[in-house]
């Protein structure tokens, strides 16, 4: 289940990459590139600070069929996704609550403090789609003004919560995914965002 | 003593962060992160090239306990830390005397080169304000024509000299430390900086 | 062979960040920075990611050493070595040739795939380059519409056949990063790219 979900994340990171490289006209290496270090970016920094290495994507070849495979998908059928404005929105949703409960239980397999291991969930659910907006240039997602973050922090807390019940653990993984997905299509939704703190107000 | 002197660094660090977020008027998380990436950015870069993994955040819960309460401290007397215009100079600039100390400290430990280790000082003391000044959208201090790596390296390399004296290595290790502080604090206050070298130059 | 190949890179990459720190009227540190950082990051990356750390320019001072001398040269003779506008492209594609085929037999030695043998050599090869151009503010050369990336790819898979061939592997290893070399000398010289993909075409 664990492998399963982390195989979603990366095919819906993977498309995400694919739609934003698409619209800045990038040459079909360019693509994949993008693709690659949206679908693997979060997984690798996670990897690189608990010194679970080589990385992941280095030592299980699933990863990068699974991206390969993706990426011609998402650009043959590309007129198709487009066709709903919200899909790219969509998959970056489904990715970042996919990563961060994989995140947030390679941390508790490291034996790491539950804050520790709900950053790593975050960082890994977060830092693909940072370096991707970077790479296309444009100001990444996570500093608009919107509960993004915020989405995978409460995610990943719930699911120390939610592991504490009598459930199946299989279940456990998809209610706290799921949440990181609600939470933030809610707040797109409703338009939630955090207040901003500054000096001059009083 | 090594251990007072991290921590204090990380204080500085953190509300260094605060400040700077502050002014660009992000919400109290966008805040907490980029608090939290200035105090443990160049501590992580240092402990992932060494390969001391998982790295020391991750390991010590008091550096995440001390960026959190500097972070409420500094958010809720931003009025009055702001009260002196240099203050965030003043803060970033204990910051970087004291990480520099530790990171050579940390070199030494690892039984790295000399060269090595006041590397590896500098980029404990530099990395997490160049990643600050990235995310908040600033030209990186350190790329500033300004005397800043300069001071750390000069400290550094003091550090070895010092410990050969007979002293105390705590009485060392401030020492050190000082004399960053105090280079960059004479650089800035006499307009010191190095020369640039342009080809069209005769 | 392996080192001696190595330590061309390094001083191909040193002289490429030195000539583009100059353009940018950087002081003598900054200068020595960007030269390190071109030389090392390539490197400093692939290491990190396959967890050999410390990593190689912390155990092996020849590196440090080779930078150091490199820049001072590439200062003092910077008029010398600007005469010729295309001495920046012809050192930074003989420091990609040669990094591709050290970063894909490090690959192997750590028991990797060959796709992502030659996904470390291309990194080891591009990455330096990428950082000296973020941080002296230009935009990645491997992002505009080039051969760049893709020069390394066909190397490093070109160097797995050569690798079967009966010759010496010292000369599979010139021959591998001269195809690298070549691929990209010959689509600059012919003006080929790769051709873009938008979703708008039909």
């Amino acid at each position: 289940m664990f492998y399963t979900i982390d195989i979603l994340g990366t095919i819906a990171f993977s498309i995400s990459g694919v739609l934003v490289a698409l619209n800045k006209r990038m040459d079909p290496f360019g693509i994949l590139i993008i693709a690659f270090v949206t679908a693997v970016g979060g997984g690798t920094l996670r990897d690189v600070l608990i010194g679970d290495t080589p990385v992941s994507w280095m030592k299980n070849m699933t990863y990068t069929y699974v991206i390969l495979a993706s990426t011609v998908f998402a650009i043959v059928f590309r007129k198709k996704i487009d066709y709903l404005r919200t899909s790219l929105l969509l998959f970056d949703t489904i990715g970042i609550g996919l990563y961060t409960v994989v995140g947030v239980e390679k941390g508790i397999s490291a034996g790491l403090n539950p804050i520790i291991c709900v950053s790593l969930g975050t960082m890994s659910a977060c830092f693909g789609g940072v370096i991707r907006d970077i790479l296309c240039n444009e100001i990444p997602v996570i500093f608009r003004k919107e509960i993004y973050a915020t989405a995978c922090i409460l995610g990943g807390f719930s699911y120390f919560l939610i592991k504490k019940l009598p459930i199946d653990i299989d279940l456990a993984f998809v209610i706290a995914g799921l949440i990181v997905i609600l939470v933030r299509l809610l707040a797109i939704r409703f338009k939630i965002s955090l207040p901003t703190l500054y000096k001059e107000e009083q």
